[in-house]
């Protein structure tokens, strides 16, 4: 049984109720934040921006930091914007792209991989033999990448940071996409839009295993 | 003053009752759809499909239907639903888009622009030029386009219908990307990504005004 008891300890009692409080506040802020997913949309051209700082800053406590000495401005701008997004991935990263040729993009996706995030890269047989992209140098850092056939374009252009954030849009990763065009994308968080792309990208990465590849010379 | 008294026709009062809970079960439901705004996503390619019916039912109570006798299915398609999100417009419609040439898109934009609905668009300079561009015919049927000057693409792929629904993502309106790529489209109503949208439309709408284009022998 409970009963109500004048409390004999005054002071401890105001301790315990600002303490309960505090809790409480905690939680509903916890709560808040939990109602409240991501919803950003980012517009291109972006100007031309240095990002040093913010790989270097994302390569961890160990990498030297030293000021770039480029004479680009540092603003916040979409660029940044995207980067932080991605740079944000502790667990894993879906990448689906019909072109990437970004150098900034990809050294964000290498550092990513570097830190123990699992890549995975889904993108477009014809576009990513292409001079600057930076597909060859994902590979090369033991990122795993596949392709289409070449029925088609692989056409998207989205990424989904550790299974819960999904970056989307008419963007390709290209630096003249980046500095020149009219592009957008969004960042969201909503479970209802999210689920999907990754249902697609699993579906992809499936149809895109190297196993499943058929050759000319295969049953000709 | 209020008091409670016993009702002295139990059939009328429990008629009122009864409409009273049905006025507020009519209530809560208007809240619950405004609260749950449309959210889909598209996937691309879009197996070939008759439209016909689709578009000829959207023409109008006046318009001959006629059964189409092409052997195409008449499924639901990612396609058909394309289509019946856009000839949901009533009162506007802002397109923006890099390339479109796709024939039925083409035609549910002509039938809207009919039906009284405001349609604008804005396109890429060098892409509306190609050969099956629905471009000429928007523009023959009387609908206001405007394009950029060159200096990068006009890469969106977005339309918004009523001002209140944004259908974005990276399908251009080919018939190519419709059918053969893999592609995705977003139809999204929440106010935080219809909003920017729509400005980003107006920006361009504005700078994209003929009046201000420059040509080589002006200033030199």
């Amino acid at each position: 049984m409970w009963a109500v008891v004048a409390p004999r300890r005054p002071l401890l009692a105001a301790a315990m109720a600002a303490a309960a409080a505090g809790l409480a506040l905690a939680v509903a802020a916890r709560r808040w934040r939990r109602r409240r997913p991501v919803r950003e949309v980012l517009f291109f051209p972006s100007p031309p921006s240095c990002t040093e700082a913010l790989l270097a800053e994302a390569a961890g406590p160990g990498a030297p930091v030293q000021p770039c000495p480029c004479p680009l401005p540092r603003n916040d701008c979409s660029l940044s914007r995207l980067l932080r997004r991605l740079l944000s991935a502790r667990r894993s990263l879906e990448i689906c792209l019909f072109a990437f040729s970004c150098p900034q993009l990809g050294r964000a996706v290498r550092l990513l991989h570097r830190r123990g995030v699992r890549v995975r890269v889904v993108t477009d047989a014809q576009y990513m033999g292409l001079r600057g992209s930076q597909i060859g140098l994902l590979r090369h850092a033991g990122i795993q990448v596949r392709h289409d056939q070449g029925c088609g374009y692989m056409h998207h252009k989205f990424a989904i940071v550790d299974r819960r954030m999904l970056i989307t849009g008419s963007l390709n990763w290209t630096t003249q996409a980046i500095q020149t065009n009219r592009e957008n994308v969004l960042v969201v968080e909503d479970a209802e839009y999210v689920k999907p792309y990754l249902d697609e990208f699993e579906r992809i990465w499936e149809e895109y295993n190297p196993t499943k590849y058929r050759f000319l010379s295969q049953g000709q």
